[in-house]
């Protein structure tokens, strides 16, 4: 049996009563591991560069262990951009290399752009059309039940790729995309964090984790996610997908390194 | 600042679901507590003789200091009953002498006795008709944001009148009958637990905390609790307290104790 431990903090008051997003986290953990991922998750949630939390809700599901499913590590590659603008045109080629059309690629970038306050989830956009699929507004669709099969095996994966233990956004960045880009349908996914000490943002497709150094401008409270998904996705199962199907993720089997490019 | 931690499980599914009701938990505590009260709150759910939570759900909430109201511990009374129709003859004479109309005290204790599933909540019902006043079905009015100031001291006090360590619900339910009773328009209350190990009861008003040690069947897992409100009370207001007004509770100056009667 596992737990699916969700988390989401907001300042001023609840979520659902207009509160401020302060942070959010998903795990699927062992019945050992429940109480202390519990508590970090509290720590975190009172002691973040978005503010301090006025409220908390932590939700634990079990989740049979006959459901999980396995997915590997998308490689990781790191682009240097000398600035937010550089990155955001890297990070726009990208995701028309992937098959996202540059009409689309451009219309995601200026939604996010755009966004008067953070999404607590993704944007969903068709990738030919680049409009908005989802009906979420700003809670948008949330990833949830995943997380990395062996903790030790991942950090030490990461250490060895030159990502070390201060990378907290990377490192889930990085398992979340891996559950994304299993899902039916989809074909990319770009993010910058709503952390405003944290400037970097990543384009996922199928074939790698390209994190652009530069997305978004230091101190910036606001960001989100999107992803692009096939024009004849049927959308509810996609969601119920991303929400509900429990995901553990393993580190590639022969490196999965990848250099990193500078530009 | 102080938190209010609420955490409540449910088996099957959520509560809003139709899962069943398996345990909840109310606490008022300082941050250097919060994760460690948080994490006891998750370990009890999966642990409960209800049975395994399947689905739980925590939430905490900032509480300024400055809103907290102190009240005092109801002295307590053990009144060893031979059996449950004793205790609930007893209790129902003790509603009486509290102020409770017969009709009321004997539609409360039916009320009780008819539930088809526990209630998470409390019925609040009038002191004089008997006929219940919310609308809050299976889930009853919960008492939120309520703890005991000084938990050295309070468990020095419960256990210097004979109540050990083992004893979490009298030591839980003596917390929540004091804030209950310092509510506006508050004439008793009467309760009994869901934990089908747990026969005991109380019937709590202005002037003690009163134990039966059988109001219900060893083995049931339906328990309850009622408000006895007076007839003239404003509803809302009393609501708003139960759940919202921060109370801590203090033991009592001068010892509080009060010998065990048997009858």
């Amino acid at each position: 049996m596992l737990y699916s431990v969700r988390m989401r903090a907001a300042q001023g008051s609840s979520h659902e009563q207009g509160g401020k997003h302060i942070s959010g986290a998903e795990r699927l953990v062992s019945g050992e591991l429940l109480t202390s991922v519990a508590a970090a998750m509290l720590r975190r949630a009172l002691s973040h560069s978005r503010g301090t939390a006025d409220f908390i809700n932590l939700t634990v599901e079990t989740v049979p262990a006959e459901a999980v499913r396995e997915v590997t590590c998308l490689p990781i590659i790191t682009v240097n951009t000398p600035d937010m603008i550089a990155g955001r045109e890297s990070a726009q080629a990208m995701l028309i290399r992937a098959g996202v059309a540059p009409v689309a690629a451009a219309a995601g970038i200026s939604a996010l752009v755009g966004l008067p306050v953070s999404l607590r989830g993704a944007m969903v956009v068709n990738a030919q059309t680049g409009l908005r699929l989802d009906t979420q507004a700003e809670r948008g669709v949330r990833v949830s039940r995943m997380d990395i099969a062996d903790e030790q095996e991942y950090l030490h994966w990461l250490n060895r790729l030159g990502y070390g233990n201060n990378q907290i956004h990377l490192r889930e960045a990085v398992v979340l995309a891996a559950k994304v880009m299993s899902a039916p349908g989809m074909v990319a996914e770009l993010c910058w964090s709503d952390d405003p000490e944290y400037t970097a943002g990543y384009v996922a497709t199928p074939a790698a984790y390209t994190r652009f150094t530069q997305l978004k401008p230091y101190g910036s409270p606001i960001g989100g996610r999107i992803f692009f998904i096939q024009e004849n996705t049927d959308l509810k199962q996609l969601v119920d997908y991303l929400q509900y199907q429990p995901i553990l993720v393993k580190v590639p089997a022969a490196g999965g390194a990848a250099d990193a490019v500078s530009e």
